[in-house]
């Protein structure tokens, strides 16, 4: 397991998890939290789908983006926000389980920039099945002295 | 000016975009179509946000996505349908304002896989300003005979 | 293992990477071959850097591609041929060892599609470390009845 | 037209680029510089093909890499390198031609990360043809006081 340099990540992350109003409108939750790791759940919900009745690609790329700076977190600095260079979101089958479960990791953490990937599965059925997967890279951003979350302003 | 296929392309996206029930929900508007060429509009919607108070980038990227996919639904026959296969969303600058132009252009029409690009605009300041960008892979997938979109049948 | 739809996948395969002459010319050998997962060893070159000494992005990319092409090329019935429709590249550090191991895999094998990642790993010092990773999107393409791979007429 | 940060750098950038021993080996030029664009052209190359017999997709890479970098590099301070962070290519078409012009852009010029693009056309017939296009982020470094670029020491 990595050493996180704030021992504090856990209640940081997820306070940050619960600032993102994102996250409850589009029915994603966190599971859990390890260093460099997360794993967080979304439900399929009817006001969120696309032409052909499938989870809507951009609504289950903000639960892979969310994961990957999520992950990035927990292995920063308290004085450090995450916020998404780029990603790439490749769709390899279509989500027609009612939940995908989403795990992200980082894949090198860096000052500047950290290095992320996150898996969609879905869950339900017997095996579980890789739906969707992340690659992205986060920007590390030093936030300027004084500077508090606005969760907990 | 490209020559769509389908004479009739403008209805059919049209009725497409309604069928997703995502963009609703995402407060994402189709504003006009042209053949391999679309504009939309999203409005920031504070139940929308990440956790700086930004548009969640995911949120941007469902527009992002669906400006690709209906860009290549427009010079598409009516018996095809699209789904990405992946994209890439780069994030030049945070949205923080009110509303967001969002333009899908076809950069190369398949019959198999058509390449996609997709802009957003900030709008409501004096000068527009590119806040993200996505290129995207989208499959044409050829729907068996008899085949009725959702939303028509 | 996933089982292959040609038994003589191998020599199929190989006869490919040899007709690939920049193989050769960017000093990247073919090791070891499985279905769905290609091995390969890059040497650093004086001829191929970039402008601060270390092997060039676009040359480890030829290897990564290469990879990930090979990789979907194992799993594909004789008469079809690879194509890639996409890929991207992360760096996680400069190349400045002499000799560079590139792993391809399969991730989802498709009928049309085959979405493949491939690593770059260095060698030498005692620990693997992880230089770059690749994402990528192939096409499989179906080859007319009576085509002969180049290698063999 | 975009004001440079340092009056000197197309000197600067064509030093860089010359000291890229890739870029000869791969029969890369560099055509002409303007603040945040550069114009390259790649000769298609008997000992660089893959195995059908285009030009390697590698090879366009590395070509549509440095134009991205050195794009970037030509807005930055005299003390700054470039690295790129990713990069992601789509292939429009395969390569036949035996020449292929580049031509990168900054889309959006960084303290830390520049975001570029780079297009690669087939020349030598009646028209220009898109055969490829680069969306890359290009790490600015600062390097330390007293660094000398490797070309002139």
């Amino acid at each position: 397991m990595i050493e996180p340099k704030d021992p504090d990540f856990e209640a940081r992350v997820r306070a940050s998890f619960a600032s993102q109003s994102a996250m409850k409108s589009l029915q994603i939750q966190l599971l859990s939290l390890q260093p460099g790791r997360i794993t967080m759940e979304l439900k399929k919900s009817d006001n969120l789908l696309q032409q052909q009745g499938f989870m809507h690609g951009g609504v289950l790329t903000a639960g892979l983006d969310s994961a990957c700076g999520f992950a990035a977190l927990t292995l920063s600095a308290p004085s450090v926000e995450v916020l998404s260079i780029e990603f790439k979101t490749s769709f390899f089958r279509p989500v027609s389980t009612e939940k995908v479960q989403v795990i992200g990791r980082v894949i090198k953490a860096g000052k500047r920039v950290s290095f992320c990937e996150a898996e969609a599965f879905s869950l339900g059925g017997r095996d579980q099945v890789l739906l969707a997967k992340m690659s992205s890279s986060v920007a590390m951003v030093d936030m300027p002295e004084g500077w508090v979350p606005e969760n907990r302003s």
